[in-house]
């Protein structure tokens, strides 16, 4: 029944390796179907040149496995908030890539600062507050998920627009219309994390003009985008 | 008629992941043949790995396709400008690769520090101005080629003695005397950027001597160059 | 007699170039059969690509040579001096691998700076104080498995909850239940310290919270982890 | 008659891509015959995936080809300097290899930061003074090789100890008892440049104890030097 769906999120998982934003087992990718009201999750610590597409579990949004012998990922609860509160994502993925991760580690938004970044991301890359001590010590992964979404509600952030969050102290998410997507998204998160490193390195108060934003996120985005084969 | 050229166009663009230069489609290299005045480019948004000869696209001098069902390179206007204000030049590619898109972000000059450098590029890689309001709004392809354009004309630089540009707050355009040249030119650019990032850093005010420039470009480029089979 | 245990540690010894820890024969990994009171370690100076089980060097806690016609590794003593002071391990490895080296030549505790570190280190990883002159002159080796022991006592670090270490203007050492759990700590210990190199110049005066740290360290640890398959 | 060395020099050569120490044409190796008086050297703009033995030029030691029907690497005559000057070596290699040439380009020694750098090296590697207007204007290659042997004259520098320098504004040259072991300390050189880069980052004064320089060197070489198998 969800055999589709199982491989879809499976050929994901192993674009995570293949792009190297992962070591060893530190990454997921789910995608949700929003029908049927289940997503499919990388099952917990399972080596990637291993996994097969029986490993994949399928779960309900309250986090119950629906399909599979394998635990699903320790992060599941944070997969199953994003997807609650934004209902136009169909994948999600968590890695610890490294240059994602140090701006993470920093406690500090990843700044939009040039046309890579505008390519995809609409303004900075938001980095969330710190979890409180009792979020922490109570539903950690779904507090995760509730602190990500409260940082781009405070901000009037556009998910669909800003497809990545960071998380302070922890290491990025991204999403996108669907798993592949979502890892394709984590892809650039990660290319334009390493550029800003050096770029404010260099010159630490620079930021890409708003209207060059506007430009080159417009015209990829949006009824009037004219970038690619339509 | 124009399978040769789109042919020699396909490797020049399969250079650029080849070389590490390139995340997914974000590069393209064009080649003008300038007696049929047509010029053939990678099409907008196709994976390099997925690209044939049949793929690339034949465009004239305004931009209208001669040749191809695809779309060409949303830069493709761009590419125009620089061929018909360079005329020596026969080969054009635009990427965003990592070491020289930091500089082109920070809005500074790459600065000539060693040798390595000057066999290739006869002083500092040109940061361009940014773009007004206005030339973004508008034309803004053509428009980063007239930018381009201008800051050579001001500055008195050769375009044949320096084959790189970087773009303030985009990214690089190298160019040389075919596809492959140009390709060739935006390897260099990309490692000689690389290490300018952290020499500056070592050493925030050096330069290379102006006689060791001179020297080491013309024992590669003119005509008492000796580096070489000749 | 030992054939399964050479077998293992050359296995583990080849994960050595796969994960890009070493240049050359610059690394070196044991286990110990604690039963039997030998340990097999790498030969000194072999070239990985060449190594054979039967290369593989068994000796005993006295550095005596049981099996093997090779030199055992030149750091063989401080891999004693470790198994005989931390009597839960089973595994041990030394690397020059980059990042970790670079904080070990500053001299410069590896700080705990995001859940990545946490996932596998309870806190900073350790710098041990210089050796003395003394020290280095006499029995070199074994001496810089003594100052690793002392630092872990004076500083009350339980080995089993940061099983890393790295030794003043040298490189760092590893550990684990196992030599492939060596390895596979020796892996996240290069990760992590590259992360936090690049942290730190974003960020000079972050830490990650103590108790994200708690919580990371023992969702996988102990017996509330719940991380994995169990 | 000079079969076995040029294979001998292009297998160096070729070792050159595949330790990441070269782009495009950027490097090239010699070795000496002390009896015959001649040196076989890679051809000068030659691609390392086309190179044969035969094409791998033999020159005495004024310089002339001797055998071979390309033209000898432009830096030949800074080879025959080194060659002349250094009695002990038998191999050089020039590369443009990014971490030594970054500190080359900066103008500044290669501090001695660590183990690994006294594995190979016994004390900072030198970085000569510029060359003059004259000496760039005349005998450009053969002056590079003569300011490196001022360099090692003045400060008193064992070449055999220290067997790397780098250029002022240009790049490494490494020696060694042979082609192969040359090629094999230009790897260490780049391995500790990039370590010395970010460790001085992390703590700008820092610098490695004599006696653990004096330790590690000889424990490899010398008559007491016991690494390895012997």
């Amino acid at each position: 029944m969800y055999s589709t769906l199982k491989q879809r999120v499976l050929e994901a998982n192993l674009k995570l390796p293949k792009y190297g934003l992962v070591t060893f087992t530190w990454g997921n990718v789910s995608e949700i179907d929003r029908e049927l009201g289940v997503l499919a999750i990388k099952p917990s610590g399972v080596e990637y040149d291993q996994m097969t597409a029986d490993d994949i579990v399928v779960v309900d949004l309250d986090g119950n496995v629906v399909e599979g012998s394998l635990n699903p990922s320790s992060d599941t609860d944070t997969h199953i908030e994003i997807y609650k509160a934004f209902p136009g994502i169909g994948g999600v993925v968590h890695t610890h890539s490294r240059s994602a991760t140090i701006w993470a580690q920093a406690g500090i938004d990843i700044p939009a600062l040039g046309t890579t970044h505008a390519d995809y991301f609409y303004g900075d890359i938001p980095c969330t507050r710190k979890l409180s001590h009792d979020e922490i010590a109570g539903a950690y992964e779904k507090n995760t998920g509730l602190v990500i979404i409260e940082e781009f509600a405070i901000r009037k952030i556009d998910p669909m627009a800003v497809p990545s969050v960071i998380v302070a102290g922890h290491a990025p998410f991204s999403w996108g219309k669907n798993a592949g997507d979502a890892v394709h998204n984590a892809v650039v998160l990660e290319e334009v994390s390493a550029m800003a490193l050096a770029t404010r390195s260099l010159n630490s108060g620079i930021k890409i003009q708003p209207e060059l934003s506007d430009k080159h996120y417009l015209r990829k985005h949006g009824e009037n985008a004219y970038y690619g084969q339509r």
